[in-house]
């Protein structure tokens, strides 16, 4: 896998600068790269890295900056351009194609063409995986599950019956879409089952991480919309429903029927309510609290910074009795008062 | 699965107002429910859907409700009817029965009657699966271990050797039962690994979610009650013990040795630390860190309300100070009582 | 699986006091342990459980404490010794050794002496497992990936391709080494994949507990140092690095690029942001969340205590508005002064 610089250039649209035959074999850091390698300043707070990266080449935003280097190729988000340029390094991550000997496909499974099912995957009946669609080893898909072209699931992933996944999807491994949702009737302080009657609909380029789970709908669907990116050990309760192009970062909680909108971003560890909306364009920071609706676009948090222990603890302390503190503060500016006016 | 309304009612031991020769094919909300389809009114302050709801049919706890609507099956608790007849609509999630061929399964293992094993599922020596029991494509059952008559496991679940489970239970995909607890004791710097000679038992009428985790005891057996529920990417560590009938939402994190109570329910993320006890009937509300027991039956919570960014900046900045501010305020009373004893 | 006293105490080099051939077969607590067990005193607080236990023998770290029992070992660490002597009680955990029939193995791996590939585990290209390695079952070894000796995978473990486990490691089930990182380019409110092209690398004695994923980096590797352990359900994201002998305990979340210092302890439920730097010796309590770099060792938390909910509801509203109670303090002291000086 190595490409010149000038072929890298064609494919983001970018111009050159310098030797446009140089010969790149990988994407590197601005501190670690080769002279094989292409690198990319995306802020210019960086800048200075220029003069001492090794790297072959850089991608950069402007003419000034290519100057300080011998290589560049010029684009207006290096970035972005980045990001497309690595999907021409990925390496051969399996060497099997086709249908594996070892894999149970049921005999009334539809697959399309150019299809893997890795060694001992289990595809069940009525299961349909549509043309271009990756199945890795060791993957369950339940009856009359249904993958849309080019998705690709790596190992070990399970999705339960009836599970919806659309095109051009990545699952990473352990990940388990559509297992029953949480829902019990309590009776007389047991808990009586509640069937889960929905499924799990998952929209297009959607990307969901390992060891993730979204369960099925009590009723209805779970909904996860198009162009959606989730992290790592997410769990997503029934009834969820997830608009466009939010991304969802690594260990957040989302409870049952709790509605996220478009183009939000819900750092690391936040946890959401049940049955609350969140509209488009809102960002949560990390580990936050989101006990309720959120009708306004914009950004969110809750918690408490980090201190040492020791001054910890008498902050939290202190902290349970905020209470009276504040009724001290009002009984001494009720005090204050009388002593002003007789003053 | 289409069933008519009197059926049903017989099921859930219901009066049926209206026509008992209606069919229903399906359980639906309120909100959308069609003409062949039962919905349920759980909360009466939700009654006004009522009256513009399509259902067929919708269960109702009055006679008075039950007029609102052409069709009704009057019950004492219609959420527990509804639940109790999810189970009646539940479509084949599978098209296996029986030993599948390609499943290994060590020569000396007990299998009961009825016992389905998927495909690609492995079970090693000395194990007792009951009879009735579903064991899902891609599970590793391992050495020694018993699982009791009815019970299921989805696919791709792990049970480490000797861990107990117990008739009718539920565990979903992912789920690894009896891995080593977090037990090290430290040598000058590095970690001397102790083997975790225990095992996990669990009772009857449990249902655990995806992705959860129960490690195995140290010495002694992590201990799991009857009709305990537990939901995905839950973790509890090697010795805690969960009285019956106990919730556990997602997210749960449970440190080694903690004894939780009977009839607790335990919100989604919360943290409980080690060797602790919780008693009966406590209720945990949503991320609640709880560090110390809880000796009386109640509700307890921690954490802050979430805040629009930039305000929560400044409340945090002011928490770290928090101390500072009561000693003013201490400050300030003894200011004003000089002050009034002068005055 | 039974000794006699004399050879479990020459085993950790201790002294026997009382009879030697004494058979042990078995090790428990001092509560429970009957006369076949042998028991341990770690902590003389519990001194008094001396006099009560059953035990046959217990580790204990002075002479006085050996004669308060009928027979004990002496030992300098009792702790210590009885970690050590838990290997010895290890029962065989599964019943398969070679490769397995049903596993699928590329032909071009290579497989150590004494290496067990357990039922239906799959094995990609290009793959070194060395001598004396565990595969369980069901695990999927991706392409290129190298196993060092005498390591130990449970079953249903995915390693994705490249990725490096060093020597007398653990990995128990459900985890997930290497799936990509969480790195994506906006690109008009959609979110543009970065290939991640890095992998993981793991040094030597180290123990990733259930259901853990520790994703590959985005140019260079994610690193994890000599005798690190990890819990389970711990997330780390890509091109974190983290030091020799540190301890990650259960459902601890690290975002990208965070660097963690050697001999560190993370307590569960902890999350850290990316990008930061933890120096050596830091211990962080439970459920902290750490925003910012920590540069000095020593013990650090947040979070706050838990109150009766009621209680809570009242710190909770307060709190949001502590920057008032702040200003109404400085005021406050601006009033007094003025009344001082008037006096």
């Amino acid at each position: 896998m190595s490409y010149t610089l000038g072929q890298l250039a064609a494919n983001v649209h970018g111009i050159v600068k310098g030797d446009e035959n140089l010969i790149i074999e990988k994407l590197g850091t601005l501190e670690k790269a080769t002279e094989q390698e292409l690198s990319f300043l995306a802020n210019p707070k960086y800048q200075n890295h220029l003069s001492t990266t090794s790297a072959g080449a850089v991608l950069v935003k402007t003419e000034e900056l290519a100057q300080l280097v011998d290589n560049a190729i010029i684009v207006p988000n290096p970035y972005l351009a980045f990001a497309q340029l690595s999907h021409l390094f990925v390496p051969a991550t399996q060497c099997w194609t086709g249908i594996h000997s070892s894999a149970v496909v049921s005999s009334n499974a539809l697959l399309g063409q150019d299809v893997t099912i890795g060694p001992n995957a289990v595809i069940d009946d009525g299961t349909i995986i549509a043309d271009g669609c990756i199945v890795g080893a060791g993957c369950v898909i339940g009856r009359g599950v249904r993958v849309g072209q080019n998705t690709r699931l790596y190992p070990n992933v399970t999705l339960y019956h009836d599970v919806v996944i659309g095109e051009s999807c990545i699952i990473h491994s352990g990940t388990v879409i559509g297992a029953d949702g949480f829902g019990f009737a309590p009776d007389q302080g047991r808990w009586e089952k509640i069937d889960q009657l929905g499924s799990v609909v998952i929209g297009n380029h959607v990307e969901i991480g390992a060891n993730t789970t979204i369960d099925r709908g009590a009723i209805e669907n779970t909904l996860i919309g198009d162009g959606v990116i989730i992290d790592n050990q997410v769990q997503i309760a029934h009834n969820v429903i997830i608009g466009d192009n939010t991304a969802v970062a690594g260990c957040v909680g989302i409870a049952g029927s709790a509605k996220i909108g478009a183009f939000c971003t819900i750092s690391g560890g936040v946890g959401l309510a049940g049955h609350i909306t969140i509209v488009d364009h809102v960002h949560i920071t990390a580990m936050t609290m989101v006990t309720k609706s959120i009708l306004e676009a914009g950004s969110y948090s809750s918690g408490m910074g980090m201190e040492p222990t020791a001054k910890w603890r008498r902050s939290a302390a202190r902290f349970r009795r905020i209470d009276s503190m504040a009724k001290q503060i009002s009984n001494l500016e009720q005090q204050i008062k009388k002593l002003s006016d007789k003053g």
